[in-house]
């Protein structure tokens, strides 16, 4: 921490920070200048709360210097985490792509769609059970039933699954089909829940809140990690700004600054980050492009007929062309994508 | 609904929305322009997702114009909700002043603080027994051994208590203590903890999510509301923008906005809302002169050494003089302000 | 300035840091803790782009100490500035209001409203002459004709005139009749029209940009004062944010801010700060509760006729009815509001 | 145009609106639903201010259908502008980099800056020589003494020059230099450069602002257009949002929605959207893979030892390296990159 003295600070208020510093525990560095006075604070001390030297008298500015989360950061560990299910591995060489329905709504929507991604390169299967809407009257989702569907259809195409849990109360219940948990933005500071999922031995996928800071985000993916889940992937999914024309602003340099920040795989969702169809694959491309670790894509076996996010599901064959883009974009950062992907047979949008 | 549809617009792309707006309920008329093509949509309709036409061939724009919330809105209830908590009116012509520490700490700070601002003139206690953190490093509170010494301060002293429920596990134990439950910011969108306070028989304190929109707001309330639980008050709290000076910018617009939308009564936290203790007085002023139904501010008999919030806790005499300086400007919009003043006795800051 | 090396920097980093900072003509103080080291840079230096410290190797973080802007502080000028304009006192007591229309559009309509504001209790017509559009094709003003009738109005009721400067060239004409010069929110940042009116020798009002940080409004204020002209007023009149059902959020907490920081007057405009007419009031007296030193109103003798900003202008009865609520207000924070009310002879809005 | 009426609006109230659309020249279509009535207005009419509708009694919501620029819309020019300057195409298949240093600080820097841009395969100098800083107190170019060093470094390297013009005073000088004037992000809505550019006969580049919304943009690039200059191209160099670990948030969202919008080349700045030189290449690549026409990167001979802008501008070698993931990228959108490369002998970073 550095406390940056006002320019007329007395020398008892000086004294003053240097006194409350040393109680909280650091070792403290006095630098004085011919206009003001720096203390510098390392070492130690978490005792009593920083944000109190603010208000104290005689001072200017507080700088905390220290990031307040540990084992999310490269600091902690300098190697890029690669996690691993079954004999899929995320966040090493091959970018993965999560694709599938908004929403599981029946069997036939479900078992169609979950064909269409696998052949066209994805390799887990997403979809809803418990839905979170803005609004009580929107449709929130089949439940346990929209689970056994959806991990039919995975295991049906050699997918794995992910899935939202919305609830502590969920956690046993989603845990039992998915392979990994997804944490949607609107619950990325629900602590109780982050809490419990640290104590999960599944992966968990933590999309950003949608006006959370990337600081914010690796301290929500702190609590998971500090429970004793390692197996954090982050999500970007657009962040709010006062541009209205796409629904949200796409984070895209978020993938450099968490790339340089944690060793955690970063995961890009251009479907809610940008809220249309046809903005979609340009966003997965950039995303690809700026060094993402895989894209989770709404794609959809007839958007124009589902039940919620229809407007920013692809169709199968637009999911088909966007992979074979990436697959052109891939080597340009040294990673591959769909390494084996399945013989196409005719398939059309 | 209005769709607007594009300057080029085939006859036949006209025809494919109008029968998308039959098929989902709704009468529809037809505007012809020398340039475009406006299509109005009225009354019933609501299925399908209205979402997927602006993705329609030929379409512009698409307009929704019923506000998605119904019970919340002056519409449906247009004279404002007071809410009575024994004798206490909120949302009357009374200002109300919820007051107290950010945490409960310990026997001697709760009691002591209590009084305090009994004397000042709040009405209700406010403290935390559950403390919602971004990181799981910082103090979590006293659970449920800080909500017996909220309630027993609390009695004490003639007030009411209001206090944080963080998920549904806590709403019985917190509504066994507190008068009122309040939602904590980052749980604005916690569907499930909305969903069950509807069901709940004691007023919410609903507080603004740090970049929800005012719609967004009123559509949270709706979850309670729609629960059966009529008894919600807003709050705003302060929003995330650019400017980085203050923690967030308290938007004193809101206050004015939301009496306008809604019925419900609106609460202002200035401490929150601008994180220093030498800013709150000036907001809090502010937000009474813009017609705020009532405040809840942080007040320690000892800010300096809280355990957190401190920076922008107020003394005891700061919240007196705040209160005398309210007292002025409740009369400029017909209100008062604490209109039975507890006789002071000596007592300073 | 302050330089927190990563966690694992080497001595060689470290040294290359120290050399760096010596060679911009600092002095260095090096803090070294158990987890890592912290250089304190103070006093002289200029040299050089402080900038290139961020991307040496091993530099975790650079923290700038010293505010940029020298003559708009507090720090520099601890007592208020008060700025004359014969005999109105800007800055002091009184809160001051500037009111009248968006646009000069006709002699009647200058002359009527000029009367109205006077009767409310303003001190300062304010009228533009020359406006800035956002579209090419909406009324750009009447230019110097629009000057002449502005300052025949003021001068027929005693009211000084403010008026906006959008172009260096604008800078003669328009100071021929107006009192006090604006510069609009678009202009903030047009250095070179900032530099043009540090040589000016007529008061500014710098409005802050819709985007603009504090300390860049207060920058572009150093621009005026270091060219010379020591009367610059500042005017908050909304940010940018996510909400968008106002126009502008109006920053009321950048009133405490800013007097903390500068010793400056600050002025608020509630007319472009809400853009909506019915919302103009209850900003107004927010604004005044939270200290501004004055207002400026948009107030139309017709608003409904208005060819600009009709929407958010006030009647002449509202505006009446406004500064009796200020009048109960101002007492609260110690100030008056048009001390010498001209007396009221039965009219109406 | 299209008027929500409020839920309980009068007849009265209604026939008052359709009154007053008719009378600024609209046709009017009235469609009333079980709920509400909505009013359609379309063709002519351009009298009167459309935002005094929004205040009209019962009046619940006032929504434009128009977008207010129409040069530059793809409605009214469907197929891509291209722009010539002697044999560079802009805007067609070719992606073309613009690269240089932030200004022109010495014939040596400019000369060896452009003989590395040169070989990494740019086909347009940049280079400021009137620099809009924050600051008073920082660098502020070298003026004319810079457009001639840079002008000559151009020529001798086969590049095309764009440099900034900060004011009507500069366009005929940086004009005489110059192949196309840059507009920088704080004079987006500078109306009076921008009238005066509409009557230039050289190529603008038009810098969004920071906070300017895409609407917002397109209405200053219509100001050029509807002076008569045809040749606009946008610039996207990122946006402020409240995430403040980058400088600002570079919109690659921005790339497809303006795309759609308008028929104009947009260009990227990935230098000043990032800050730091670390995010450069990322968003460079992310911005190509969503489609850009162009790019504008800093670059300098010795980064650290620049007098502006050093920690964003590329060392020449990393300049080459992004260059190189360049090609492989724009392939994957039908482009190319710098198809006629120049031999590259042995040069390093």
């Amino acid at each position: 921490m550095v406390v940056v003295m006002r320019e007329r600070a007395t020398e008892d208020e000086i004294q003053n920070v240097v006194s409350c510093l040393v109680d909280m525990g650091y070792d403290v560095h006095r630098s004085t200048g011919a206009a003001r006075t720096v203390i510098g604070a390392v070492g130690g001390g978490r005792k009593g709360d920083p944000g109190l030297l603010e208000v104290l008298d005689g001072v200017h500015e507080v700088v905390r210097i220290t990031e307040p989360y540990k084992l999310a950061s490269r600091t902690f560990k300098p190697e890029d985490t690669v996690i691993t299910v079954d004999d899929l591995r995320i966040g090493g060489d091959e970018v993965v792509v999560m694709a599938g329905p908004c929403s599981a709504e029946s069997e036939q929507q479900v078992m169609a769609t979950a064909a269409a991604v696998k052949r066209g390169g994805a390799k887990i299967l997403r979809g809803g059970a418990f839905k979170p809407r803005s609004s009580p009257y929107s449709f929130q989702g089949l439940g346990e039933q929209g689970l056994t569907l959806l991990r039919a259809a995975a295991d049906a195409h050699d997918l794995k699954l992910v899935s939202e849990v919305m609830d502590v109360g969920q956690i046993d219940l989603v845990g039992r089909y998915a392979h990994i948990l997804q944490v949607g933005a609107r619950n990325m500071q629900n602590f109780t829940l982050l809490r419990e999922l640290g104590k999960a031995r599944q992966p968990v996928l933590l999309k950003r809140g949608i006006s959370a800071t990337i600081e914010e985000w690796l301290l929500s993916a702190e609590y998971i990690l500090a429970g004793g889940n390692t197996e954090v992937m982050l999500c970007e999914r657009g962040i709010r700004t006062f541009e209205s024309y796409t629904r949200n602003t796409l984070d895209i340099s978020a993938i450099p600054v968490v790339k340089t920040l944690s060793h955690l795989p970063v995961f890009v969702d251009p479907s809610h980050g940008t809220g249309r169809r046809d903005k979609v694959a340009a966003m997965a491309r950039a995303a690809v492009a700026a060094g993402a670790d895989g894209l989770i894509i709404e794609v959809h076996c007839d958007p124009d007929k589902a039940l919620s996010d229809g407007a920013q599901s692809l169709f199968p064959g637009q999911f088909d062309r966007l992979m074979a883009e990436l697959r052109i974009i891939a080597p340009a950062i040294g990673r591959s994508i769909c390494v084996e992907p399945v013989v196409r047979r005719g398939w059309g949008a």
